[in-house]
């Protein structure tokens, strides 16, 4: 998840002023239309050192009614806190119906800190991990909303961060020997933040990743997703309300349910574009493709029977804009491989079988054996993207699916596989070349349909499936690649190059 | 879960023809209905070598349509099977929509008998555990209903049947070096069972534990509870449809309502009942009451400070019929503990400012340090008796308690406590006489009201949540104990015994 985090995110001062006003009055609306209903709300705060939270909770409460609210710092435990159970300390902290608890470090810190400082042991961490989600499910099961906040700034920007603390006398006791042992040692810190977002971001308290580089960016997008939750909450319960009474959605939820689908919008607009990062300027001149590609195909070539010896399964899944260059990938990739080692599955719509199966069914029946290579040209993840725009399936269905997916590949990765997914990004204006020149030459016109020009109209709402879907779904054992593909040539070699490279990486490995 | 199971559970042949002839109509009825809805089914056998799985798959499915079923029997992974991701064999056979598989043995058998023969290594269990949850929250989210059976047999039971089979040339083979191995090793091998029926016991796929000793007993327990699944989920569908059409039950619905309803009021006779299974006719003498009890309190009085001095928390539960000697237990029992170790938590109902948080919260509140005591006069387990029985909480709530109780009482066992809890047993004979005697009595007339009487009036349905209650929390990390009450002296001794029994056998491991 955190290595998809753009943490250029920046605002400037006029939009932050403009859209403050707007979220602070919000904020106090609904902190009143909690209390009215007696909605307990916790509000997590997580992150690196340094990233703000203090200041954060400081600016969050600024426009909240204090009699409403209260701010647990979670620090090392008191003498009292150590002699009880570990969950002792944040059940009795957990909020009267009503009002909203707030905490800077939380039970988190048993599975980050503690951890990272050996108070736990790797041994512990099932329990603990159990523990806590079984804490925030049995509490929203019980009607809290938990809403969860990681601060995520990088190593640089946290040692600029812990050295400006030091250079002043009133503020250098803040760095403590600790914060600079972890950022020495960040990477090995994030994997562990990593890890536990992994195993804590739940349907019923899912993460939220706050880019915490730039304090305005951070403040708005701490405001709106508090407001959703609150506002989902609020209109959830107001909906089962007014079922239960048999009447209409009246006044109040007619806002709330506004507030809702605004900060919905909002949340969006400060979205990660993890696909606008691409640089699709990037090219090689037909020399430069056809060397490469010759050297890549022979290493891969090797590989291949080395896999097969190892009997290591790869999983390779290609997905992307229409005309995005997946076939041609596929066909450079694979040109020089054993036929009898590899298979390309297409994934069209479903058949009737298939359909009449769980929507994973046909994907798993084509998952590789040991030794052998699947390449799958379009894959599951049409269930993040075809299906929920097209509205082939439901909301709760397509929301559930980031995790399902991330278990079916960690499974895969468990058994020893070897999991890729490319995404083949081109711009706008290049499809549209690309849709035309298929159109015009009679050999390729095949590949080019009244859907396709459709599928174009909604490049916006797919744009922000995809950057939702990369997010979400990038892991450590699983990570996707944004492939720049404006320059055919300089896909079809990234693609092979990161192939070879993690095959290479893994034999190293074993 | 295992040990309070009554595994001498029977039933006559006249009882079983009469039942069956019932049960296999439903199952036909119900297996179109499915078909009809396009409901997949899958059930699990799982349980103790010659249990009778495969007796009992064959009776199972001769009322069945064989059109629309399929019998898996997992054993060993074939050539193919190895050489995929472990889930991938379970994954290409699940049944199609309106389809029935049943296996025999299941995806478990890698957290169980490869777990026993260390083919699955104890560290790659959370992993096991996790991809089993996912497997089927996943399929059942998508609308498969998943029923498990647990066949279980003592190994004495077990032992004769191996012997039985080996005695005869033409079943010997049936026997393997295996079997008997973890006939030898039974408690070892219960054990991983118990683990894993705790780990993978969820709302969406629960476990239903089948008493196999008597086959006919566990034929018609295994009908009752298909068909119990098959009709609750026909019943959602159907409700789901007719709300969305906006019309009422419709006839179908009826039937099937009528079914589901039945096969509960069954499920609960076939209920192990495992407080008709304590012998109320335990006593001691006056003098022996004396005796015991002065010795027991002494021993408690140097163990309480041995707790201190080793920082042991302990927490003691005590539940039980109106009048069954709760408060008299406790008294005798902190008689000789320092009063500054220990505090008694009477539970009466929630007051505003409980009723304003989580149900456990003012249990979690009240938890004690390390080193000392509390005692719980009336505990968490209301939320699975009275308010069960009164609906003061939903069927949701009481049901989803079970694991929320088990999973705190996890917590606490984590954190070093001794965890258990007492239900104080006496028939109803005895607590009219008790009632009585206090109502005569001044100096007790306090402890008696109408609302005793009135609970007394539900003594059967109390009856039934109980036996739940005993068989769903009693865990080896907090057991229940049942307390035979009739005779006071018995109880109170029985009662010290245990906490002094368990307290040396802590200070022992330590």
């Amino acid at each position: 998840m955190l290595e998809k985090v753009d943490l250029s995110k920046k605002m400037s001062k006029e939009e932050y002023k403009e859209k403050m006003s707007q979220l602070e009055t919000r904020i106090g609306f609904l902190q009143r239309e909690c209390k009215a209903l007696k909605i307990p709300v916790m509000i997590v705060f997580e992150g690196f050192g340094a990233a703000g939270k203090g200041l954060q909770i400081g600016r969050l409460i600024q426009s909240m009614d204090p009699r409403g609210f209260q701010v647990y710092p979670i620090k090392n435990e008191t003498e009292e806190e150590r002699m009880h159970p570990f969950m002792w300390r944040f059940w009795t902290k957990t909020p009267e119906k009503g009002r909203i608890a707030i905490y800077d470090g939380s039970w988190y810190r048993r599975v980050l800190i503690d951890r990272f400082e050996k108070r736990t042991k790797e041994k512990e961490l099932p329990e603990a991990f159990h523990s806590i989600n079984s804490f925030e499910e049995q509490l929203t099961d019980g009607g809290t909303v938990i809403i969860k906040l990681f601060l995520d700034i990088s190593k640089k920007e946290q040692k600029k961060r812990f050295e400006k603390l030091q250079r002043n006398k009133e503020t250098a006791w803040r760095v403590t020997q600790g914060d600079l042992e972890r950022n020495a040692k960040y990477d090995e810190y994030a994997a562990m933040m990593e890890d536990m977002l992994f195993k804590t971001d739940t349907d019923y308290a899912p993460w939220t990743i706050v880019e915490a580089t730039d304090r305005r960016f951070a403040t708005v997008k701490i405001y709106t997703t508090v407001i959703k939750a609150m506002a989902d909450q609020i209109e959830k319960l107001s909906v089962q309300a007014e079922k239960k009474a048999g009447t209409e959605a009246g006044q109040s939820c007619g806002n709330v349910s506004q507030v809702a689908q605004e900060a919905d919008r909002e949340l969006r607009e400060l979205q990660v574009s993890i696909l606008s990062k691409a640089d699709l300027t990037l090219k090689y001149t037909r020399e430069e493709y056809d060397g490469k590609l010759e050297k890549l195909q022979k290493k891969m070539e090797k590989l291949h029977g080395e896999l097969y010896r190892r009997r290591i399964p790869v999983v390779l899944g290609f997905e992307g804009w229409d005309a995005g260059g997946k076939g041609g990938a596929i066909k450079r990739l694979t040109a020089k491989m054993d036929a009898r080692g590899y298979t390309v599955n297409p994934t069209a719509s479903p058949n009737d079988i298939e359909k009449a199966h769980h929507y994973l069914w046909r994907f798993w029946r084509a998952m590789p054996k040991a030794g052998h290579v699947a390449i799958f040209d379009r894959t599951w993840y049409g269930r993040v993207m075809v299906e929920r725009i097209e509205g082939f399936c439901t909301k709760e269905e397509w929301q559930r699916a980031y995790k399902e997916i991330n278990d079916m590949e960690k499974d895969l990765y468990d058994a020893g596989a070897i999991v890729i997914k490319f995404w083949m990004h081109i711009d706008k204006d290049e499809q549209e070349r690309r849709f035309k020149e298929r159109q015009q030459n009679p050999e390729k016109q095949w590949k080019i349909t009244d859907e396709d020009w459709r599928n174009r109209e909604k490049w916006e709402q797919y744009e922000d499936a995809v950057n939702e879907m990369l997010l979400r779904t990038s892991t450590d054992y699983a990570p996707w690649v944004v492939v720049e593909g404006n320059d055919k040539y300089y896909a079809r070699v990234k693609v092979l190059k990161t192939v070879v490279d993690a095959i290479e990486e893994r034999l190293k490995e074993k």
